[in-house]
């Protein structure tokens, strides 16, 4: 399997689902499909919906099982950056090159397409049309999950705690709730969809759920890691833009040499967490050192 | 049956439902779990919980099916508050004669505590501790209305429209379209979520329907009525604020007095569509004459 291939072609399947799905830009009112659109064709690299059509794999599904809760994820995860980058917030005016939404559309267009599209990635979720074939006791285990992970003790939470912290010192568990939580619960969730709709069994979800628990951590001291050392062009943002803000980081507390041996260790045990699913999981594995990579 | 008993009561019922189900203000992040409790304990009448509740009444349920969905359709309205008060949006510095929840806990932890309430809503809507007695199914399609009447293309839909319509001439269409999407789609929502959980059959459905169009639209010309001649106590926010942002009104558009005719128009058409449902709809029939008569 071709890494770059599979990266390529899923993304391209999940774009073209959420061209499906999403409200069309003439639809009224036009400024606020328009504006969710934007964001959500904005050259994303689709990573978790991709983990979760990877890890339905991995379990025997196919990537048909889970487009539709994958692109729901794609919109929850779009609706918190446009939130992230408002001026109340980290007030961004460029997120991968391109003027923030609310740059595009304004500060309430902005606000409320985000609330637009966490709206809309539930109700996708409950729809019947896109639920075909999967139980309603199923889908509705789904929702609770991604909603769990997506809201105030998952996703909401990681983010209101990393901007409380700004510019504080704060201590090593107060690094890892944020880090497990702004940017691990939906990397989590991702991979539980994944082998909840793929049909895999307790087994299987549980060892799926040590692997997006490390990966997720493991993701985010990579992107910590790339904002100190990497390329404006792989970050999309400005490099060292973190430090400036006070944010609080992995290699900011640990240094970029440690933070890189926490990364690795993440990933080694994201990977022997997926012995249990053989073979299919190779292409799982391939995807955490992917991860990995792009720090180092 | 006392009108204002009844109101008392199933508030009460509401708000301690609504304790139980939202994260406790000591739970981490504290922060954004009081910001959360702030707003949604602000002294609202909960009157869409109660719409829903009776409206379960009037097809043969009790308030027991009901009350999870309730509030978090609760929930729902009270993030679309917050969100609205927002320096961006509405600007407002005080609802129900308290600081609005930006003044308090600043705009940024206000945006997220609306974001963490709206998914709340549908983690407690699909959770299946309080979907007992609930098929799946039916706890699908809940979530599914819920979600299209609070999103783009329902209440989110008519902020937007509102917004960008404010200071500017507007046709009759167009205003009604911000009415039947920014307040009427949450309250069109309740009565079928209501009919739904309480068992009602499709007949009940489309009666419910039809009062919950009605009744929505004229609880908003009632509440533009309101802002032109009603008390400042009664309505919690400055007598006369509606004119002065240039907002699309009825009273603005028709006069108060033709508005007033229209109200009591849509209120005839709410109380009839109710005939299918005969006597056990009559504190709906109360619940539409309550909600017009607070203008007149």
């Amino acid at each position: 399997m071709d890494l770059k291939e599979y990266l390529g072609n899923r993304s391209a399947l999940v774009d073209q689902t959420l061209e499906k799905y999403l409200p069309a830009g003439d639809r009224m009112p036009q400024s606020l499909h328009q504006s969710m659109r934007y964001s959500v064709f904005a050259g994303g690299k689709r990573l978790r919906p991709i983990l979760m059509i990877a890890a339905c794999e991995a379990v025997g599904g196919s990537a048909q099982d889970v487009l539709h809760a994958a692109c729901a994820l794609e919109m929850i995860h779009t609706y918190s950056l446009v939130h992230d980058d408002l001026p109340a917030m980290d007030d961004d005016d460029f997120r991968r090159g391109r003027p923030t939404n609310h740059k595009v559309y304004g500060e309430a267009t902005a606000i409320l397409a985000g609330d637009a599209l966490l709206t809309e990635a539930f109700r996708l979720l409950a729809d019947a049309k896109a639920n075909s074939g999967v139980s309603a006791e199923k889908a509705l285990r789904v929702i609770e999950i991604l909603a769990r992970y997506a809201g105030s003790q998952g996703m909401v939470g990681g983010q209101v705690v990393d901007m409380e912290s700004e510019g504080k010192e704060i201590d090593f568990p107060t690094l890892e709730y944020i880090h497990t939580h702004k940017t691990g619960a939906l990397i989590l969730a991702s991979v539980q969809v994944g082998a909840l709709l793929g049909g895999g069994d307790e087994e299987q979800f549980a060892a799926l759920t040590r692997f997006g628990g490390a990966a997720g951590l493991a993701f985010q001291i990579a992107d910590d890691i790339l904002d100190v050392v990497g390329e404006q062009a792989d970050l999309g943002k400005d490099v060292g833009s973190d430090q400036e803000r006070g944010k609080a980081t992995y290699p900011a507390l640990l240094g970029v040499s440690d933070a890189r041996i926490r990364a690795g260790e993440l990933c080694v045990i994201a990977v022997e967490a997926l012995a249990p699913l053989g073979d299919k999981a190779a292409t799982l594995q391939s995807l955490a050192r992917y991860i990995i990579d792009r720090s180092s």
